[in-house]
């Protein structure tokens, strides 16, 4: 039997909205993970129907003992769902079922499930307790902390939303174990984001462990799961409303979210697009003078080892740049990049249309 | 020419989303209403198709100096439109025209305006800056204090919302010159409310000045207004999630949300809905030996003096309990009613619903 590795607690520091995210093995079948959650009388878990069959009994289990009524909603999978009408059916399940204002909702799966979830705990009766067991790497390494909720309009992505946190936060690192190893790559962009943004010594360290993150090794994802949470809890603890040093996170998200519009959501990964995306913003920051190729090489060729695209879809500057200005980073039309002018620090500013159309022509097949 | 009144500023009190309410004359037009709020290049005005062609253009005017664009979106006028589809067309917009997140928006109407503008304030990307100009009697006493925001669902009244206060507030008097009486009198049903769970020195006040209230002179409605908003903004201070105390301005609420839901909403105005659940609040108050059967005949007697109604629809009991059911305030099934334990102070409680049938069957028509 293997040696099971110790579970570690990231503790996220927001004054009376202050949370923690448990990082271990076997977390959803240990009983002490679900102690101290908001007294209900209903639970609701939310899900998709990827996640379901290989986990929703295990967590309606192991809630089973805390709450009078545990529900289970399956939704579609995918980004394409992140709607109105899907969010809704959080709605309908809930007003069907007469859920009170104090029912806890759990986000059982990825990101899009985490968001939408999220967002319905926000609005149901203007705000009920939610709790999230993030089941893909990018949920565990990104959207585990700083409660971002959010659906997509036909028009943007994550435009309708709201800044709301959960009372807990649960990276079983089991659940893992079952992702696609496409998803698992999609993750790795958002760890290796925290490395020129915030940390060239947790740089280091991935480009030595990263064989070990993709075949999967307890060990090693604990780690980056961890230090993820880390420099992310440090980031939105300093501006959690995203004033100001926040905005730096979406390092490769201005590229990303344009690629991710251009094709349609969902076509490629949110982590893909911005796995490409930040070798797009690292390029930008190399024409503008702000750091050395070889920074932007260092950073391409580990992208490439994560199995990400280094090559963004051939959309056309025009239709990149038109995507770009509904970005919400952008203000009165501007658009606003976050770009490396140091390894290990970012900063958001703006830069010439036309400069932007030469990385786009330079980095798109 | 008349004497004007002077402008008097109630402050909200709730930490770093405090504001003030303005109350007064020809607020609309004068340029000081407006200065302090965030700065911006958009704003963007939500009204109604019956509000729009009073005090739209005025209101573009007044701001067009501070921002580079002001915008008009006219909604459809009416609860029966305080739907996600109708909100939708608010994000539609805004995200059409390219607004950002520094995008100001203008609530110009009533609750339902104020309801929906505010929700959409809350939601576009997370949260923009959002003032209330509040053009109903109601909306002023009300809606004003708390940063209440919601849209209903199918199956309940104001269930997806948020909490999420307004930059400022202004309540111009003059609009309510333009009120329909039917209007007037559901505003009066709120500003009634406060005696009862807060302050008999405002009950007496109202009594005595009921007729300059139905007939709009400035003055009186000036004072309504604010002794009002002082009392909410008092209860709200206290808690500002409703947690507890707050829940007391809901008397009237639960038997009156029955009453929309049940005849669909719009059918009554939320006032006349308000004046008729109080009353019966009131009987079932004096039911469980609260209050005596005095109290509640001059409640009966004040709320029909403001032309409000004091028998409700003829649903039957059980489609009211049905209803009441799905209030916010009910926990695991249990309705909790706002009562007045005596005259001045109101208690949250259950009842038997054998008591409450009675009190139904008693007055409803």
């Amino acid at each position: 039997m293997k040696a099971s590795i110790a579970t570690t607690s990231v503790p996220i520091s927001l004054g009376d909205r202050s949370y923690s995210i448990l990082i271990g093995e076997n977390l959803i079948s240990t009983p002490s993970t679900w102690l101290g959650l908001s007294k209900a009388a209903c639970a609701l878990i939310v899900t998709n129907e990827t996640i379901a069959p290989l986990y929703a009994s295990k967590l309606k289990s192991a809630l089973e003992p805390l709450y009078e009524r545990v529900m289970v909603l399956s939704l579609p999978d995918g980004e394409g769902y992140k709607t109105f009408e899907t969010l809704n059916l959080i709605f309908d399940q809930l007003l069907g079922s007469g859920a009170d204002r104090k029912t806890v909702l759990f986000a059982l799966g990825g990101g899009v499930i985490g968001d939408m979830t999220g967002f319905a705990a926000a609005c149901y009766m203007r705000g009920v307790p939610f709790v999230q067991v993030a089941t893909t790497l990018l949920a565990q390494v990104d959207s585990s902390v700083g409660g971002k909720t959010a659906i997509n309009h036909p028009m943007g992505k994550n435009m309708i939303g709201a800044f709301y946190q959960p009372e807990l936060v649960v990276c079983d690192l089991d659940t893992i174990q079952t992702l696609p190893q496409r998803e698992l790559s999609a993750g790795l962009a958002e760890i290796i984001k925290y490395g020129p943004i915030a940390d060239m010594d947790f740089l280091d360290w991935i480009e030595e462990h990263l064989d070990a993150l993709i075949a999967k090794e307890p060990q090693a994802l604990a780690y980056a799961v961890q230090r993820s949470c880390e420099i992310k809890a440090a980031v939105v603890g300093a501006d959690e409303r995203e004033g100001g040093v926040r905005a730096t996170l979406n390092f490769g998200h201005t590229f990303g979210h344009a690629i991710e519009a251009g094709l349609g959501f969902g076509v490629w990964l949110h982590g893909e697009a911005v796995g490409c995306g930040m070798v797009m913003a690292a390029h930008l920051s190399h024409q503008l003078g702000l750091v050395e190729l070889s920074f932007v090489q260092r950073l391409t060729r580990l992208v490439v080892r994560a199995g990400l695209p280094v090559q963004g879809p051939k959309l056309g500057a025009p239709e990149y740049l038109e995507h770009m200005r509904v970005d919400k980073k952008a203000q009165n039309g501007q658009i606003r990049f976050v770009l490396i002018d140091k390894p290990g620090h970012a900063v958001v500013m703006g830069a010439q249309d036309s400069l932007v159309t030469s990385v786009i022509e330079q980095c798109c097949l």
